[in-house]
């Protein structure tokens, strides 16, 4: 077995609360226009499109597009659903943006700091590029490159994902672990081959709302990136 | 005209002296096998194999492969030109590995924090993932993303490295900045409508053996990153 010299990162829900940044933006954006929901479920409906969108990739009935394009198609049905017609074009692409401005969880960035003097450290995310950058930029993510979907030109969990990104730093899948919140991750890239470490993140849906342990084998199950560091020897 | 959001760099020669380090690479290592030559003349020559390699991909004559894997078979072209036959298959691949060895030019790191203030800031080399990452561990260079040859599949001066890279960050041409000591780079990036900046280094290919003022209209021509920063006030 090789030693670990690489970790790879889940994104949303792994490291930063998609739920209430999503909430927090859609009521500032769309509040001034006098809409009044749950801005959590909001949240929560557009997130729901996201898998079937992918789907759509994953499954070859469209070509590989960027999240943010997946994101945009998914906010029209939101939109539709919650019966919001007032929203111009400007408006809807600055609320799709909402993704490129989501809060990290108050442990990532010093532990992903603390991880960085061991290991070579990537998101491998469905995120496109721009939206990495942007949340990197906004809660100090101190990546050595932004790997996952766009440059394998597919989604999560296909196989090509993983080992494209395990191949553009020549490393083996068992030299990268995989950290991730959701059991279905990590069970694609450990049949691939990677290490695994499941990050628990028991408010990710809401509270008491996520993943509190693997459901499935897992080299490591954390409450945190720090304990992650202390039991990786970082 | 956009305003500039990002700042695309070409590395070798641009930002590391490729000429100093592989020669002392290359004396650390052939040396203990008995052998004597003149090393910054087996850097010329071993860099001197590039152009061409790429050829053969810009062409469309071999498939993309990772500049790694180019290096190496030009180190074989190299070595049996200087008439070099000790060489075990570790020690060829120890060697290759030199150009994730390569020093920076003395300005780079700090010109490089000062611009991450106010642009994105990204490679857009020939060079593959991993080598820029080496490289930006060995010497501190602060990069947003790692664009270039290998999320594009092609090589510079190909058109469509420069625009996956704007691509990438979902900026228009207009919006980047190519940043190159290699007029023939920034007449290309030019020509698709990015802006440029010529560095001086003017010892890249030996002491006053390099581009001093770029031969084609640039948008800026400095001597260092810090006088980059200061002209693009950041």
């Amino acid at each position: 077995m090789n030693a670990v010299k690489a970790l790879f990162f889940d994104v949303f829900g792994t490291l930063v609360d998609w739920r209430s940044s999503i909430a927090r933006e859609a009521q500032a954006l769309l509040e001034p226009h006098g809409v009044a929901l749950d801005w959590p479920a909001f949240a929560d409906a557009w997130r729901g499109e996201y898998q079937g969108a992918m789907e759509e990739v994953r499954a070859g009935r469209i070509a590989f597009c960027k999240l943010d394009v997946l994101h945009r198609r998914n906010l029209e049905l939101t939109l539709k659903r919650f019966g919001i017609a007032a929203l111009g074009e400007d408006d809807k692409r600055n609320l799709n943006l909402a993704w490129h401005r989501l809060d990290a969880w108050p442990d990532v960035a010093a532990g992903l700091a603390r991880l960085k003097r061991k290991f070579l450290l990537a998101p491998v995310s469905n995120g496109n590029i721009s939206l990495m950058v942007d949340l990197a930029r906004r809660n100090n993510f101190p990546w050595d490159a932004i790997l996952g979907a766009e440059i394998a030109g597919d989604y999560k969990p296909k196989p090509k994902v993983y080992l494209a990104s395990a191949a553009a730093f020549d490393l083996a899948p068992d030299a990268c672990m995989m950290v991730a919140a959701h059991s279905h991750d990590l069970a694609a890239a450990s049949a691939l081959g990677l290490r695994t470490a499941h990050v628990a993140r028991p408010n990710e849906h809401g509270p008491g709302r996520g993943e509190l342990a693997p459901s499935v084998a897992a080299d490591f199950a954390v409450q945190s990136l720090d304990e992650l560091a202390e039991k990786l020897g970082a």
